[in-house]
């Protein structure tokens, strides 16, 4: 069973890298980006039996930085996956 | 308007900050995560005006490397964002 993880910073953290994709962007010609932010996506192939607060506390303890950072864990259902 | 850009390398390209977090996640007692990938969540904030082909065209020159990467545009729904 497929697992994505989104980790994204907290808003009022600073991004210095979505920052710098931002300028890259108006560099090039794009115009119209208010704002980037650049955050993590985690994979998993996970047992289905494993549970949410498993995933949960893995996400707690290794994957986010919860000083810093949110997490959302979305549970890819099997027709997508098998795209 | 919220856009959230997908980006995760391509299928058979080698991972190795996966292969990281699995082993680590291993190391903490957690069975079952048969696989890790990981990839980038790029969050942007844009203009009503800015279109797909845009997007598109943001993610081929800077935000995507193409040769080992795939991407996928997800634009969020106003209702979604607000929350």
């Amino acid at each position: 069973m497929k697992v994505r993880i989104h980790v994204s910073l907290k808003p009022g953290v600073l991004d210095p890298q979505g920052r710098a994709i931002q300028h890259s962007l108006e560099g090039l010609g794009f115009s119209g980006v208010n704002e980037v932010r650049q955050g993590k996506l985690i994979e998993l192939d996970v047992d289905p039996a494993v549970t949410d607060d498993q995933l949960d506390e893995m996400c707690r303890k290794l994957l986010a930085n919860m000083v810093i950072e949110n997490y959302r864990i979305e549970r890819v259902a099997q027709v997508e996956s098998a795209q």
